[in-house]
């Protein structure tokens, strides 16, 4: 087989976007469809379909790799337990691996966008990466030394719920005070409620502060001073030479949030890290899952130690 | 030259310890030493004293290694600002290596402590640990991967400066609501002043934990739990199997700190990252720095990836 392409698979929980990606990141053909979450039966068969009409135009992909929103068993392969799609304790890696007879290899979606990012997007070239993206939730992701970094078992890089605030707000995992609990879409939308009124939401929010509201800049403010306090903890503890936000959430409300986020970096932040570190927007917007997926994949054909 | 025996040299802030190490992280000959702080040129020429000394009576040894209380630029190997040492942007690797004609290493204390206890003590086998040292301040070291983890230029694993409470208490450093700004034997004795009177202190903080007072018992508690707020952020992060807790306040108040920061991370942990990691204390006691020292020395014989 030649070795050059593979095929990524970003399972969200509204659509799967399945593609053949090249080494540099470049996408051939693709495929979206909307999610088939009725059951794990019905949607392990709806990524089996997606696959085989892949390899039928292109016989010689060599991998595959799959982004799921799940906490990630790396030494069993299993997609643990997933926000929005049906894989619970699923034996994903080992059943694909027979089903389609090639290498696979699979890693939780924000993780794969943080790989894409590292590998074809914002932070090429560097070797100690946070990516943290904001969504509905916070995804984080993390190459330390040049390479991904998932912890023990593959469940490393939760950046969402490390601890800005002890006993802070409740968090939708069960804990308190995470940055999830805060910096996420979901979070501005139910503060734009409360201050502007239930026609409001995240993005009414953002455009508001576009238009110069004050209180609407001060929320997106105390928000983004949240980010900044795990960006400061984020910062001393893994010194990275790049920061890269992501996220719907994230971009849309950057030039509100950033500031504050770098006030309090400066702040809470040690020398040399908060002066070097370079905090970034990335690049790849709603392709990053993808292309990480096919980047888990060249993993998968070349093992790293 | 045999390389099985080096020199480590554990540079503190009172005392110099330096020792014959070998791989298995056992100790020959030693010499203990109050620290010459008067000026960078006397420390320099104390230092090389007890090298030469060590020299002298074991001829075959390789390489050296220092653990100094200092921010570190692992690039340049410099001693970029230190506590407690005359070192401030001291050219320290490369100065040793001409003078000594031998390989020279040097990490941070908390860092060469965490080394000791990954390589013998504690951590023996684990290939994702977090060590913090509660002493007068809050130490840390990474092993990730199975390797040392120093950040991009060598200054991460600050773990005494991870947020657990945005725009909480100053810290030592100018920033806020780090874990050095509530769980050191510092921050404990100022609490137990201002509870029991100016003749209270950490230590007899303790000691009425011990016979049972419930003040001295919450207020360790207290501190107990914002360590917890750090483990959650840190077991989220980066999914380690081992922490362990060392340093002179974390080992004497360690009944009383890790039930309650325990608490803090079975709620503001996720699965199974809190279900899996253990939490231990360290074996190696006032040895660990020196040991560390001789671990790094092996190290430049024998520079990792």
């Amino acid at each position: 087989l030649e070795q050059s392409r593979v095929i990524g698979v970003d399972v969200g929980g509204t659509k799967i976007l399945a593609a053949v990606v090249s080494r540099d990141g470049s996408l051939g053909a693709r495929i979206e469809r909307p999610t088939e979450v009725s059951s794990e039966a019905a949607l392990l068969a709806q990524l089996d379909e997606l696959v085989e009409e892949l390899r039928a135009g292109s016989p010689e992909l060599a991998a595959l790799g799959f982004g799921i929103p799940s906490r990630i068993d790396q030494l069993e392969g299993r997609a643990v337990a997933s926000v929005n799609v049906p894989l619970r304790g699923t034996d994903f890696r080992d059943r694909m691996r027979e089903r389609h007879e090639l290498p696979v290899a699979i890693d939780n979606d924000a993780n794969a966008a943080a790989i894409a990012e590292w590998q074809a997007g914002a932070a090429r070239g560097a070797s100690n990466v946070v990516m943290l993206t904001l969504g509905t939730g916070v995804g984080g992701g993390l190459i330390l030394g040049g390479r991904p970094f998932r912890g023990a078992t593959g469940s490393g890089a939760e950046l969402g719920h490390v601890v800005v605030v002890l006993d802070g707000e409740p968090c939708r995992c069960g804990g308190r005070g995470h940055l999830e609990s805060y910096a996420t879409g979901l979070v501005a939308g139910e503060r734009a409620r409360e201050r502007f009124g239930q026609e409001s939401g995240a993005r009414d929010l953002i455009r508001r502060a576009e238009a110069g509201d004050a209180d609407a800049v001060a929320l997106l403010a105390g928000i983004g001073r949240h980010l900044g306090a795990a960006l400061a903890t984020l910062v001393n503890a893994l010194e990275p030479e790049l920061i890269v936000i992501g996220g719907g959430f994230g971009e849309a409300a950057a030039e509100f949030l950033l500031g504050p986020a770098r006030e309090v970096l400066e702040r809470d932040g040690l020398e040399p890290g908060r002066d070097n570190v370079r905090l970034v927007l990335a690049e790849l917007g709603t392709d990053a899952g993808v292309i990480g997926a096919g980047m888990i994949a060249f993993e998968a054909l070349a093992p790293e130690a």
